[in-house]
């Protein structure tokens, strides 16, 4: 990246005329390698690989935040660029390597250029969601985060049976309420599988959802379930009534803010 | 405030140069009620009281600066206008009452009055200061919180006893340490007085901290004994090798993160 310019990524923000409480936020939406970081390295099938990008969850985000009439703020480069779930300091922010693959353009990164990629993506993807979040909260629409995300059906070699993971951060009201729900679909469903929060994959639950009290749940689909845009939009009228229900379960709007 | 026109003010940032570990925070360094806000009502005394500010604290909190060698961000308007130290659904963000006294300016607020409130205060004060975290962070400099309060030695008629409070949020490791440190000056020291977390006064700590695994603390000096800028100078070299030496016995540079 030139020194003398440096060009920002913020997150894109559609649909903020929603009125719902559900905010989507999707930050493995893209497997865009723009010119000013290049390929890093990798061949054109690791660039649209699940290493890049988490396949599928953009449009099956996009046709839950239509059903639920949601805003959806999404990243428009790829993670392995910077991975916006990641905090600077986590080894996955900047991958290095990726399950079994090196990423060679981010062997060695010195701070600096790792602080612009800092700068360049993920402060202004937070700021771009902290503000839609912070309106939402202020006025009164009683906002829950929502993340996202797709997992790849085979990871060094294993074969993973759960389809729907729901993972939680300090607050584990939304996530249990999801799993109670998702009994009535037809999805392998499991609580903080095939990750969780002690994984350090909850980072924008922690930023935007855990300081103000606001209910949250990060929720992971199998991507050989979401592969085409049909196979999306059938997930998304699946899955909408029960994150519809599991909001209406919840005793508050809010919990309570302990220390 | 004028709907054509929203003015911001951004936190002041000053030493940034500076190469220290401590970043000094002053929320409430500011009895300045801009015009574009107005007086909220109040009389000239009390705009200038505790209540509208935390008087000692902000020349407290430079002199800790300069001798540590940490940058300070402060806000620059009243508390009363917005408590940069509070989220915006508190009932002390924009209060109503605060001790004993009606703020008639701050009486039935619309939503959206409290939202130009956070865009023009509470937003750009923290996101001045998440810039200036997440650079000394990425750039490895290790940043460690530390934000800086006074407390009125009659609060509700009851005088206070205790002289130097130790605040802490999720990771207490910098608290305990400081309190224990402490021990070595006069002064009546006690963790988690006057107030503590679960009173909901470490929302900055909640917001910049807690998430990326920095240690941080909030100090509170009762304001009798930072009136002056010769007791704050004084203060500021009784307490710097306190902090100093707090932060030196922490045994590794970051706690581990944790679900």
């Amino acid at each position: 990246m030139s020194a003398a310019f440096a060009p920002v990524w913020p997150a894109r923000l559609e649909n903020t005329v929603a009125k719902g409480r559900m905010v989507f936020v999707c930050e493995h939406a893209s497997c865009a390698f723009p010119a000013e970081f290049g390929t890093l390295g990798l061949t054109p099938a690791l660039q649209s690989a699940h290493i890049s990008w988490d396949p599928g969850a953009l449009g099956l985000a996009r046709a839950l935040a239509l059903r639920l009439d949601g805003p959806l703020i999404h990243a428009e480069v790829s993670r392995l660029i910077y991975d916006c779930n990641r905090p600077p300091d986590a080894p996955g922010a900047m991958a290095a390597q990726s399950e079994i693959h090196d990423i060679p353009g981010n062997q060695g990164l010195s701070p600096a250029q790792k602080y612009a990629r800092v700068t360049a993506v993920y402060e202004p993807f937070h700021a771009t969601l902290r503000s839609e979040l912070l309106r939402r909260f202020t006025l009164g629409l009683q906002p829950v985060l929502v993340t996202i995300h797709s997992f790849t059906p085979v990871w060094h070699g294993q074969t993973r049976a759960v389809e729907f993971g729901v993972i939680h951060d300090a607050d584990p009201s939304l996530a249990h309420a999801v799993v109670q729900t998702a009994r009535t679909v037809p999805l392998i469903t499991r609580l903080n599988e095939p990750y969780s929060a002690s994984d350090d994959v909850t980072h924008t639950l922690r930023l935007h959802a855990t300081p103000y009290g606001l209910p949250s749940v990060m929720l992971e689909i199998r991507n050989d379930l979401i592969a085409t845009p049909d196979a999306q939009t059938r997930m998304a009228a699946l899955l909408a009534p029960v994150l519809a229900r599991a909001l209406a379960s919840l005793s508050t709007p809010r919990i309570t803010k302990t220390g």
